[in-house]
């Protein structure tokens, strides 16, 4: 397989799990966010599938293209393990749907990054809300879902968060 | 649509042309021409499609993967407006396939620079050579071919150059 073709089924796979998650958060109340704009790809179609919801995004510095750069009240500007917490008071049990995208082509890299953020991710997380990452994240309070038909395991990683809730 | 499902689409277009194309110079005797290297990814794809094929390649500066740079003495370096003239001792009518993807994501100026470049790129072209473009060509010498199966018209362009031998 060439690198052409495994860009094109991560591509692929990413929008599948995208479109799935927006399935299953259907019905819950509360705001999505996005961890890394890049070039904004992925953001314009999070813009399309939850045009009635606010969409957060945290990157470093914007690269995007100008179409796709969000407005600066939900742009948080800066490095994601100090914009992270400052989002706590905002956005703690609201977000219905996070996707992690570290997106810098290094696998490790990209892993390390992500377990530093899970713990600073799942906090945010609406009770049933729901993680679609890149890298595969190991977390307690992340219960792998299954993926979309047709998608390769580990191509892309879909998550639900845990409740602890008690019972009622 | 998306952006996200644009480039999707773009790389899908890209992938089948270049596979027809493929298909298509199968029994011509020549060498290939990578216009615009990029990350390296479509000349990675190259390399699986013609693994017995010289694979030339022209690019300002070298921003690839580590994987995906080519040896040196194919690889010209440098404003592609000089280095394809430069080309044409070794390549005059080798070319059975060139790839043009100037991918700067300006439609406007991805036009422009292949209206430049076609007439360089033609004297190169093998008379039954294939010139698959991610900018629309308009040239005398070119004769626009059909798109694969479930290829919308304009998302990615094929063309075979028009052989002007005598008949037989």
């Amino acid at each position: 397989m060439s690198r052409l073709d495994s860009f094109i089924r991560r591509l692929e796979a990413q929008r599948a799990c995208l479109e799935l998650a927006a399935d299953l958060i259907a019905d819950l109340d509360g705001e999505v966010l996005e961890l890394g704009l890049g070039n904004g790809r992925t953001y314009d179609h999070l813009r399309k599938l939850f045009p009635h919801r606010k969409i957060y995004v945290c990157e470093r510095t914007v690269a995007a293209h100008p179409d796709c750069v969000p407005p600066s009240p939900l742009l948080m500007l800066g490095d994601m393990r100090e914009t992270l917490p400052a989002l706590h008071v905002r956005l703690a049990e609201r977000v219905v749907l996070a996707h992690l995208d570290p997106g810098n082509g290094e696998i490790a890299a990209s892993k390390a990054l992500a377990d530093q953020l899970s713990p600073l991710i799942v906090p945010l997380l609406h009770p049933d809300g729901v993680l679609v990452s890149e890298p595969a994240i190991t977390a307690d309070q992340l219960s792998a879902l299954p993926l979309p038909d047709r998608i390769e395991p580990g191509r892309y990683n879909l998550y639900r968060r845990i409740s602890h809730r008690p019972p009622p």
